[in-house]
Parts: C-alpha cells; sequence; structure tokens
C-alpha cells in the first residue's frame, strides 16, 4: 500500500536572523511527515532536500498516481527508512519555489513581490528555520538527519549548529563546500538566468515573463554535471534521433537542429524544468551552494571545523560522482577521524554519476537500511 | 630575434563540393607561412587550428608586439617545430571569423550575407580544402601534419583522406570522436546562442545587433571544460574577489555580483569572447566538432577506420584533459597498432587540463622537439 501524502504549512511570525544580517519574518514552510512520532518523540528523522526537491518527500498525494515524492524509494513503509518505525518529516526550505515562503511571496515590508529582494539565504539559515519547526513541532532532538547533495550538506550543518539536537546524520553524496569548478558551473548557469531579458533584474512576475530561455540553459548544464560522462555514453553516445538515409554517415547536417539523442533529452529535460522552477529561486539555492563551507571560520581547517559535531556519522559517496566525488566525501570522513567520531563510510561503485544518490541502487541502499536497522533497536532498546 | 608573419589570402573559384551535399564557390582561404619550402618542397608543415584560433600561428604581426601566434610557443626559429627547417602552413579553415570566407561574408549565390545559410562544413571539407591549397603552393606532400583537439581530428582526417600526401601525423590532445558529455557541452552552448533574442535565427548582421549574451554563456562553458578540476582549485580556489570586513566570511551575499574570483575570470573570458567571435562561426565549428567521427562509416570499427592511414604517427594527451581524456588517445594508438602502424603516444602528466596542449610544458614540447628533429634528419639523409 503507498503511503499517502499529505502537505501541511506552518507559518513562523517572528523574524528569523539570517547569516547575511538581513532577516525575514512572516515566512511560511510547507513539510510533510510520514509514519507517527512516537510516545518519547525519539524517532524523528528530518530529511533535508537539495537543488530541484521540496517537502514532498515520500508517498504520493491521494487521487494522483504519479506523484511519488523525491526519495520514495528510499523512504517509506518497510523501506530502508521504515516509517514505521520512524517519524519522518520533510520540509521545503526557505527561498524554494514548492510552497514555502520564497521570492514569488509578498514581502510583508513592502506589500510587493520579493523577486531579486528576497533575503539571500544559506545552508545554516535553512537548519535555523529547520530547528524551529522542530521546536513547533515539539522535537527537541533528532534521531537522525539526513540529506544527498545539497542535503548532505544541511545534514552536516545540523551537527555543527545544533550538536545536542542530532544522534546521527546521514550526509549522501555530499561536500564540505563546493571546488572552483562547481561554482563555476552555478556561475555559468546564474549568468544564463541573469542575462535573459526577459529576468528583468528579478523582477519579471510584474512584467508577466519568465526566463525560460536561461532557465533551460541552466538546467542542461546542471543536467550534464549530474551525470556521468559512462551513464552518457551507455544511454545515449552518438546515437542520432532522426538518421537520414539519404547519405552515408545519417547526419542531416544541421547546426541548429536536434541532430544527436543526447540533445533532445537536454532540450527536453531544460524545456521541462523551465515550466515549474522559479529563477529567482535558482539563483538563491546556487548561492547556498556556493557559500557553504563551515572550514571557512576555522582557516581552512574542516577537522577544527567539525570539531563541533559529535554524533555518529553515515557518509556515503558515488564512485562516478564527478560533481561531489567521493574524494570531498573522503575529506569528511578524515576530518571527522581527527576529531574521534563514529563514522561510517560507504563508496558505492555505481554508474550514474551524481544522479545514483536518487536512483534505486541495491548496496547503496541496503547500507542505508542496515544504518536506520540498528538506529531503531538502539531506540527499542533504549526505550525498553 | 621574432618571427614576423604576414597573412596572406588565397581565392578558389571553383566550387568545393561538401559532405553534407551543399558546396561552396568563390571562398578564400587566409594563411600564414613561416620559414622556406626547399628545394624538393619536402619540408612542409601543415598546422590545423582548434575552435578559437586561425591561420595565425606563430611570430608576431609587424609593430605589433602582442600579436603572438596561438602556438608560437611551438614554432618557429630553434623552436620544437623549428622554422630554420620547416616550412610551416598556418591555414584559417571555412566558416571561421578570422579571415577565411565565413558566415559574415556574401554569399555569391544570393549577394546577401551568408549568415545562418553559410553551408555546414566538416573536418573532411576542411581538409579537402586545405588539401586544394597545398596543391595551389605547389606542395604535393606534407613532411608533417599536426594539430591539437580539432586540429588534432583535421591532421587525423589528412591521414585517411590523403594518406599518400601525408608522411607524419601529429595529433595532439584529441579523439577519434565527441563522446556524449561533448557533444552536451556543445548543445548547451549552441543553445544559448540560437536562444539569444539577439540572434535573430542567425541573421543578426542585418540587424546591427550580435548575441553576446549568447556567446558569453558559450565560452564561459567552453572555459570550463578546457579547464581541469586541479588548476581551477590551484589557481581560483574559492578565493573571494572583494572580501568584506564586515562579517566572519567576507562574503558580500549577492545572487548576482561576483563573489568568487572564479565568477570574474569566467565573466572576463566570456565578454572578451563575445567581442571578437562570430555567433554563426560557434555553432559551425562546433557541429564540425560533433560530426567528426571517422569509424562511424565502418559501423564503430575504429580500427577498419584507421586501416587507410598509412604514415608514422606522434599522438599525446595530457593527463587531466578530461575533455579529450588520454583514453581517447589510447583508442586511437591501438586502432593504429591494430593495423600495424609506426605509432609514438605520450601521456603528458599535467596539471593544465585541454589548456595544456597550448601551453608552455618543458616535457610535451620536448617530445614534439625531439620528433620533428628525427624527421629532420630523415629529410637531409633523403636529400643527401
Amino acid at each position: 500500500m503507498s503511503l499517502i501524502a499529505t502537505p501541511e504549512s506552518m507559518t513562523f511570525s517572528a523574524a528569523l536572523p539570517l547569516q547575511s544580517g538581513a532577516s525575514i519574518r512572516d515566512y511560511s514552510l510547507s513539510y510533510e511527515t510520514y509514519g507517527q512520532l512516537n510516545a518519547d518523540k525519539s524517532n524523528a528523522v528530518l530529511v533535508c532536500h537539495a537543488l530541484n526537491a521540496s517537502h514532498h518527500v515520500a508517498g504520493v498525494y491521494a487521487g494522483q498516481d504519479k506523484s511519488e515524492g523525491w526519495w520514495d524509494n528510499m523512504i517509506g513503509p518497510g523501506k530502508p527508512v521504515d516509517t514505521d518505525r520512524f517519524f519522518v518529516i520533510g520540509v521545503n526550505n526557505l527561498g524554494s519555489c514548492f510552497g514555502s515562503t520564497g521570492p514569488m511571496h509578498i514581502n510583508p515590508d513592502t506589500g510587493l513581490v520579493y523577486g531579486a529582494d528576497f533575503p539571500v539565504v544559506t545552508v545554516e539559515d535553512w537548519v535555523t528555520a529547520q530547528a524551529r519547526l522542530m521546536d513547533a513541532l515539539g522535537i527537541a532532538q533528532l534521531a537522525a538527519v539526513m540529506g544527498g547533495s545539497l542535503g548532505g550538506m544541511q545534514a552536516l550543518s545540523w551537527t555543527l549548529q545544533y550538536p545536542e539536537r542530532v544522534k546521527h546524520a546521514v550526509v549522501v553524496a555530499s561536500a564540505p563546500n563546493l571546488n572552483a569548478e562547481n561554482i563555476a558551473f552555478n556561475e555559468v548557469a546564474r549568468r544564463a538566468i541573469v542575462t535573459d531579458p526577459d529576468f528583468h533584474a528579478g523582477h519579471f512576475y510584474q512584467h508577466g515573463v519568465i526566463p525560460k530561455r536561461g532557465l533551460r540553459i541552466a538546467r542542461m548544464i546542471g543536467h550534464i554535471t549530474y551525470l556521468s560522462d559512462d551513464v552518457m555514453n551507455t544511454k545515449f553516445g552518438r546515437q542520432l534521433r532522426d538518421a537520414v538515409t539519404s547519405n552515408d554517415t545519417g547526419y542531416k547536417y544541421t547546426t541548429q537542429d536536434v541532430e544527436f539523442q543526447i540533445e533532445s533529452y537536454l532540450r527536453h529535460q531544460g524545456d521541462k524544468f523551465s515550466d515549474y522552477f522559479d529563477a529567482n529561486t535558482y539563483l538563491l539555492i546556487t548561492r547556498a551552494l556556493d557559500y557553504f563551507d563551515p572550514a571557512r571560520a576555522f582557516g581552512g581547517d574542516l577537522s577544527a571545523a567539525l570539531a563541533r559535531a559529535t554524533c555518529p556519522f553515515l557518509l556515503i559517496s558515488f564512485s562516478t560522482d564527478w560533481r561531489f566525488s567521493p574524494a570531498r566525501s573522503r575529506e569528511l570522513v578524515k576530518a571527522l577521524l581527527d576529531n574521534h567520531r563514529d563514522v561510517s563510510y560507504a563508496e558505492i561503485d555505481a554508474p550514474h554519476g551524481h544522479d545514483a544518490f536518487l536512483l534505486e541502487d541495491a548496496r547503496y541502499l541496503g547500507v542505508v537500511r542496515s544504518y536506520f536497522d540498528n538506529m531503531a533497536q538502539r531506540l527499542n532498546q533504549e526505550a525498553a
């Protein structure tokens, strides 16, 4: 039986101070919960999302067959993160475009749509907002906080901002910060959006247009970096979309039309994305990625930065992920070991690149299942 | 003493049949030559250029101090390809924007600027046009044809189209074809150009505008792929351009302004490029890259495809080149060895990524120097 998900929303009137020095007030967070919070409120698992995801982590919406949550293979009844045992919470981050307060909403200070005036939000700010939501839900301590990619950065940040509130952290396909190449890809994507004439300096809503050209390019760039070279060659290789028979090569000889399957795929991904994703949100979320760097305040010393984290960690990386490579996860493992922390680390040999963290992979899901099984057993022992 | 380069041009009235089935007539090729053609015309070396280069391979233009050719560290008096011994020819390819006939010139059939109507040209077409230029210069056989990246594809194609006219081929940082990821990056760059409202379906010249936004994005994407992750981290890392002192992080907290040095660098590269490069040329040249695939007509069997090549080869790749990785050069080595060809192969441990083929590297330049020294000795022996 499928889990039926019900989105909820909570409004916070008190101003949330942000890392930038700005603050935001009268904001709402969309969230979903799955499973039951136990009597001593010790089985809560917070799931943090990455760039293009939301609070809709698991299950389907009633009457909407194809509305599976973005980590539905991971979370649900009997799944690796078993909602028969854990109370799982998904929350949409501030600045996103899936329900929580974001650039398309009204700025209470001006009565106008935020647009580009939405404050810059960081991973740390998101974690602070999530902690307030946990307060409101009466959850003092999380059995685990988990996330992949940018979500993994939030899980890591929880262990630094609220070490006493996290019993376990699960950080998948993540990194202690972005390297120059990651920032470079983000920047090209942002420039494509910002230089789209329909962007209107971020106030496109009032012009009744959407910078779709820029969003398409941004998504195409992103998509290339989510996949591995291997999987692209296997899935698409040099296949033509419509080979002609009028010559030996099958080429149409065109510079603007689709010739190769990979082009068709990327254009399709770009088109889909530009239909639903907000341009200002794209800027905000990629910037949150760029800015995350807990070692920065410690002169680049990651071990010193992670000294505050006290909980056990599960870290997972994927062999063909060149966006957040295994080497980046190993930096985290080393820094945690330097602090004598309890670290489990799995490097999964998977062909799918960064996308692997969202995909079905028996070894990957098996590791998470075992980790949460052990956690559930300890919870039962503690309760007994 | 610096070599003084003098650009020349040759016009060809006879129609050149192209691979696409189209043809082009009354076209000109810009070229330069360095050194002296010897009496038996046996010391000619043709240098083929890559995406963003021209016939101006070596030397400087009289009175223009900073006008070094793009391979000036490789070619000149006493350099690895020694113009005291070899007669070196650089030629700008058809469809380029540096002098040879291209999209910004008049189509003799219509009297209008070609724009997007410039015929699609392939690596094979460029080689055919280069062979005609060699005919006109009275050069029946080349001592060597050489090139890096897309230029290496042309050198390889010479050995397949005109095996009897090539005594040696030097193929640097190249590949037997583009893989899906390479095509994907080209496609995103093309989409950025084509969807720029100033592109006007490729006929922007008559609108008095240039699709600079698209060109900037295209160049930024290209630039990321020319550099290695390592060199980007070393050169830029997470350095801020103008760190503020008003907070701990130094961040300005901005989504649209430059924050990191890498962003500033990429924007600068994009701006420069958009000032001089033609948008239609960008489409044509990236398509020529996409289309090159000599194994295609042999059902993907590269060894069968290279059976026509008879000359000795020097192949060079660079360890951190992820655009045309060493693995791609090794495919060529294997296919040539399958055909019992004379192959020298050097895999240079260099940090610079694909760009390494244009840079100063003692081991790299040393290999090329030795290869050409041996060639010169054999030429002398044959002449004696």
